[in-house]
């Protein structure tokens, strides 16, 4: 099988983006890219565009957008989807381009423009991403999900509201120290903690951020990626598996199970076990997310994700590091972006060129992307050098 | 480079599916995809689903309604969009799978119901597929936009709006032939010559139809290929390509330089010319489209595709059967299922199962899909053995 690496990253202001256009947010990404990485997008024979939700910036064929606007055109281009976990499907698809040897060098950019909606329409679009027909029309939307999900594990295993909210403090301490994150504020216990209930027991500072931004990596073959990178970051483990539409037809609500199956699977390819991850990215779209995401990574044992945010053991310097982007939760969440983003993250931390916030030099790292309500999960692990 | 064939093929029927949702119409195509392939579904490793527009049928991923209404979780399956072209950047995507080693047995599925919003919403949701910014907003649907190149074609070529009424009388006859076909009624080339007018020089004859729809077929690596069936249909040959969103900014409207250049690649990785295909399938989404299809193609010179339906050169019999599964025109357009269902047509035609449209012992054939307005082309070359 060719070997497929990471050879430059390019990730674009996340926030608001009032002042850029999907296609314009593409380019800040593509052209910080490819500076990164020395090419030209000449050299470039391959794209793949991860967006999540035509509705969210009024036109069908996204793809197209990108291409035209980049100038990329005649050569190939497409969109990829899986709702939240869009980035990280974009990637799988950069990286199957190189393996079946149809490109060298590929494009792999994900984006998302959500604040042209009201907050309250682009909710309404995400609510849709469960089960349209059982579940939606009901009123359930994607705190609702989540929600059903922190009770379950509060009931099961005595998590707590607290636990839940040093996850949120912890993540908005590190995108503080992340220039690109939506969010650059601090958040203290008790703050998270009284802010306003949005769906118990979630609460404002549970909850990720309705963001606009891009992100680009540039994946080369292995006959490349010496060529153009001193430091390529291989992918070396790809997890990708499904689960039912509905919440309410899982057999669990305290775990994701589409996320444990994707986890077995990338570290089956990569032939490693959790304990040899140094620093990782989880689908924090919500607090209690990322608690389970730690159990279904096997970062610790079932029930005891609580335990590891108040232990401490996920910031740097802990046992395995999470988020130290910020997260979804405070970095924010463009759909499309957000798989591509944790890629970038892992890529900064195992060449050390994290700043702040780099974890003590980490050979192995991970990320791990939900879409909807976990009906997808996709897990890669990166390994440098 | 690992080969691929399809090993099943299974087609829903096409037209207004008011019995049927969304995931009802892929279990039907997937069924009999699978009784056709003679393999049950847990022998399946992976899954694709081409699906256009998330508008059309109120559910953002769209993936997760499939597999898990036919119970293919926990395995891969994601969504894959190029618009019009959609069914044929799932079928890649499935060729990527086995080819870079994921996977043996693959699942790909095209599915659009286009039906549930009303015919002037769904005009108005595909015009967005041209630029939503520089075109639609001016009135631009896609007839406009194809009516243009029909009035580019007129002006340079001399091409008649009778030469574009024989594509719909030909295109008509075999959809009565096609049990699975949207229309199962004959035109005269007076009817259609005297059918309404919808944009200059297009009338409504000369337009594809809104259609819900799915279609699936099954992609083996080669081992399995061999151990599952008696006529495996290779797929030799792969081209995509992209071309400018803005109409406006082609160097020419008579071509659509992606399908060339998808063209130009495919041929070239089958090891082939346009003289070798026996049969095909191309993109008729208004009769224009379907002779700007045959110069593309290289069937017959530039500016001779008129010249070409109305010698009946692409009639069963005649040098090169262009469409006679009835095509976009009388089959039905559901946009995701399209690319998919044109590569079973090709299957049934190189397996010799066509019935009464069969064209004598054919060996190659080609697919030819088209996304909007010519944004993206891909071009598929299958050959028996």
């Amino acid at each position: 099988m060719r070997k497929v690496a990471i050879v430059g990253i390019g990730h674009g202001k996340f926030g608001v983006r009032s002042d850029a256009s999907l296609r314009e947010l593409v380019f800040e990404a593509v052209k910080a890219c490819l500076e990164d990485a020395g090419v030209t997008l000449d050299e470039v024979d391959s794209m793949v565009t991860g967006v999540a939700c035509d509705e969210f910036s009024f036109g069908i064929q996204p793809s197209a957008q990108v291409h035209d606007y980049i100038g990329f055109y005649p050569k190939p281009n497409y969109r990829v989807e899986a709702a939240c976990a869009t980035g990280s499907v974009a990637l799988r698809t950069g990286w199957m381009n190189i393996v079946s040897g149809l490109a060298d060098l590929v494009l792999v950019v994900g984006v998302e423009k959500m604040t042209e909606v009201s907050t309250s329409v682009a909710t309404e679009i995400m609510g849709r991403a469960g089960d349209a027909i059982w579940e939606y029309p009901f009123g359930t939307t994607f705190p609702g999900y989540y929600a059903m999900i922190a009770n379950a594990h509060m009931a099961e295993y005595g998590t707590t509201e607290e636990q839940l909210a040093m996850v949120a403090v912890k993540n908005h301490y590190y995108g503080c120290l992340n220039p690109y994150a939506h969010m650059q504020k601090e958040v203290t216990l008790e703050k998270a903690l009284t802010s306003f209930p949005v769906a118990y027991p979630l609460k404002l500072y549970d909850c990720s951020l309705i963001t606009d931004g891009a992100a680009a990596v540039l994946l080369a073959s292995e006959e490349r990626a010496r060529a153009i990178s001193k430091k390529p970051v291989w992918m070396v483990g790809l997890g990708l598996a499904t689960d039912t539409l509905r919440l309410g037809d899982r057999r669990s609500l305290t775990s994701l199970s589409a996320a444990r199956e994707a986890a077995r699977v990338a570290y089956k390819m990569a032939g490693i076990g959790p304990m040899d991850i140094d620093v990782a990215t989880v689908h924090d779209c919500f607090t209690i997310a990322e608690i389970v995401a730690y159990e279904d990574l096997g970062f610790c044992e079932k029930g005891e994700g609580g335990k590891l945010i108040e232990a401490r053991e996920t910031y740097v310097g802990g046992r395995i590091p999470v988020n130290v982007d910020g997260g979804l939760k405070s970095k924010g969440h463009p759909l499309g972006a957000t798989g591509v983003s944790m890629a970038i993250e892992i890529t900064k931390q195992l060449r050390g060129e994290a700043g702040s916030r780099q974890v003590k030099d980490p050979e192995i790292g991970l990320t791990h992307n939900v879409g909807g309500s976990g009906q997808i999960a996709l897990v890669h692990i990166f390994r440098r050098e």
